[in-house]
């Protein structure tokens, strides 16, 4: 992208009512627009990060079999009397709103009511199973507290995916692909420290998985041991747990952590109210079991930004970056140069070809977060040579025009 | 795609309810599913339709230099306030919501008000105009009707762009650009007998421009002369139009059309209401011009649909199908070459590997639409030739394995 074609510009400063580091330096970077607590709009280097976010998580999900899908986000408060589930006393974060020509429909906060109930069309016999689909789609939660920046929205990107078996060890079995393809996805997305951790089950499970990035200004609190092959939430820190887990409370330190994905066996949870069975070998009507698992993605687009922001603004890991590299021209030979390389690799430049002084350009490359910072001068080329500057290190080095390459 | 794979399978019947041909089929192929009036899930095959859509839009958009976002879908009532179009008076399809603590917002029907609101930002000066920005996007309407299968959604994908210049002549020469790729995009989509259609420009400009695609479900009314060169809408038929179009009434022809896209030089109507200024190059304040261009993604695909389907269902152009071919093995040596063909070309091949009759193959493979079916068996092989049958021409030849490319 060419800086001075797009509309994007640095801000000085975020809204008054931004209190979230990763919003303040989302705004002020040019990655969103803040229209409410909890509602954010993405500008082309926001939309940039999502559409890498979810590309690595597709791929992912893909490799373990999954079908990409798109429910709707008006729900049929018929499909959810039958799990109890559209009563405001169940879940208290419906959005409802009513509908011309009489009656109330619902803004899905998530998604198991449609899924389990479309399935009904397409499952009616062991054959059919086991499946899975997912979808990347928008929900929507009715939040009081929405201050987190895109950590905790009102409206946000999620990837849930659910999954369909004939018995419960194929149910186990799958679960375990998922733990594995999410354990690829965060070490793709570079979020190290991020840990899967036993959290309640509910009443169907003794635990369901939380994903949990270890985060300062995460909104929960973990237990873990010290290699952290144990992590889990402190609402199931109980002696019959941690003897469960075979741990003791005083080897266990505490943090807190910003959950960027679950997983969950529902087993017969949805299936069952909603009707959902097939017909065994025997002919037999049985019940579907299930498995749901989410991954939050414009959150972990703010997880992302939290963990590794600085004092000069963003700092992206090169997988999610909007672009690998910002490249500035300076004087008549390094201009062209520039123009050159850019002309060359669009796709994986963000070049600063605007009218003012480079250190307003590396200022704003620091915010924007951008890997690697590529200085074309004259005084560079007449070494042969251009300047990296790592924006994780800020270790500069010149590396010769014939080895430079872009990736 | 294999199909034994997939959990997508034909139907024999759509629902009661559903009494549009678009929508029949779409459900009858696994397509889409239907939750409710003007509410569908979109499923494997209907997704990647609609991401093909999308991939010509945004080609030709990107191409006129205009900049990808994505706004939210719940809006804060203040900002519509400023132009009147909160009132349910003013516009009768708005979904609103409460809010936990207090307040309503609104789901976006449109996106005037934020983007205009958004770009206070981001314009202040002549320097940072012209600009254009787009997105693809969930809208919302509150329709009474919504009886036409996904031609008209209480919830259905828009694309939508807006543009802004310091001078009419500007915005001018930019729709004009505008129509240039419209008529690229439409063209590309395979949605022929597409013409531009002149259409009420409201209170700010005599005319606005619509898209019509010829079509007898058509819910809408328009006349054209023989050339087709001049169209209208059936609520500009007046004498003044006409002679302003230079034609006469009785050298009109009339049929039925459906809307897919519409573009309209909006001027200052939402940049005076909201205060979208530019400093111009003496350093007088002046109101930004706009315009504003939508197509409706789910809805071309629903006109897609209606307009090639026949009685034997669906039948894709080759650029919107969601898969070129639709390939099936007939015996020992023929399904062990579709194996081979499939793995060497997974994402152009929608491959029949079903354990059923040939004949239940090739009426699915009719229903979903697929452009060309190709057969593989060990009938064919002996004449080193496999089978390929169009679906739009039904036309059947042998063609050399020799000479069989999959493109």
């Amino acid at each position: 992208m060419r800086l001075s074609q797009s509309f994007i510009k640095t801000l000085r400063a975020a809204p008054k009512d931004e209190t979230a580091r990763n919003g303040a330096y989302l705004v002020r970077a040019g990655y969103v627009h803040k229209e409410l607590a909890g509602v954010y709009d993405y500008l082309p280097l926001g939309l940039r990060v999502l559409e890498k976010i979810k590309a690595i998580i597709r791929e992912e999900l893909n490799k373990i079999g999954s079908q990409e899908v798109l429910l709707s986000s008006l729900q049929n408060p018929e499909l959810w009397e039958k799990t109890g589930r559209f009563s405001d006393a169940q879940v208290d974060i419906w959005f409802k709103t009513e509908v011309t020509g009489g009656g109330v429909l619902g803004l899905a906060p998530t998604h198991e009511e449609p899924i389990t109930n479309l399935m009904r069309t397409y499952i009616s016999s062991y054959k059919d199973l086991p499946l899975s689909v997912y979808q990347i789609q928008t929900k929507f939660r009715n939040e009081k507290r929405a201050k987190s920046g895109i950590l905790r929205g009102r409206e946000f990107i999620m990837k849930d995916m659910y999954s369909f078996h004939a018995t419960e060890a194929d149910l186990d079995a799958y679960y375990e692909k998922v733990e594995a393809a999410y354990a690829r996805i965060y070490e793709r997305l570079g979020l190290t420290e991020t840990y899967e951790c036993f959290a309640s089950g509910g009443i169907f499970s003794k635990y369901s998985h939380e994903y949990q990035t270890f985060l300062p200004v995460g909104e929960d609190t973990v237990y873990y041991n010290s290699d952290r092959s144990v992590v889990l939430n402190e609402e199931v820190l109980q002696d019959d747990v941690l003897s469960d887990l075979g741990v003791k409370r005083d080897d266990l330190s505490t943090t807190t952590a910003a959950e960027v994905g679950n997983i969950f066996k529902l087993k017969f949870k949805y299936s069952e109210p909603l009707g959902l069975q097939f017909g065994d070998e025997n002919n037999q009507l049985r019940t579907v079991y299930m498995g749901c698992y989410g991954i939050g993605v414009s959150r972990v687009m703010g997880v992302i930004a939290e963990k590794y922001a600085d004092d000069k603004g963003l700092n992206w890991p090169e997988a999610v970056a909007p672009y690998k590299y910002y490249l500035v021209g300076i004087g008549e030979k390094g201009t062209h140069y520039a123009e050159e390389l850019y002309a060359a690799h669009e796709d994986a430049i963000l070049y600063d070809d605007r009218n003012v002084r480079p250190g307003e350009k590396f200022a704003d490359a620091e915010l924007m977060g951008i890997p690697y910072r590529v200085i074309v001068s004259d005084k560079t080329l007449a070494d042969d040579s251009v300047e990296v500057v790592s924006r994780a290190t800020g270790e500069s080095k010149m590396v010769k025009l014939t080895d430079f390459t872009i990736d």
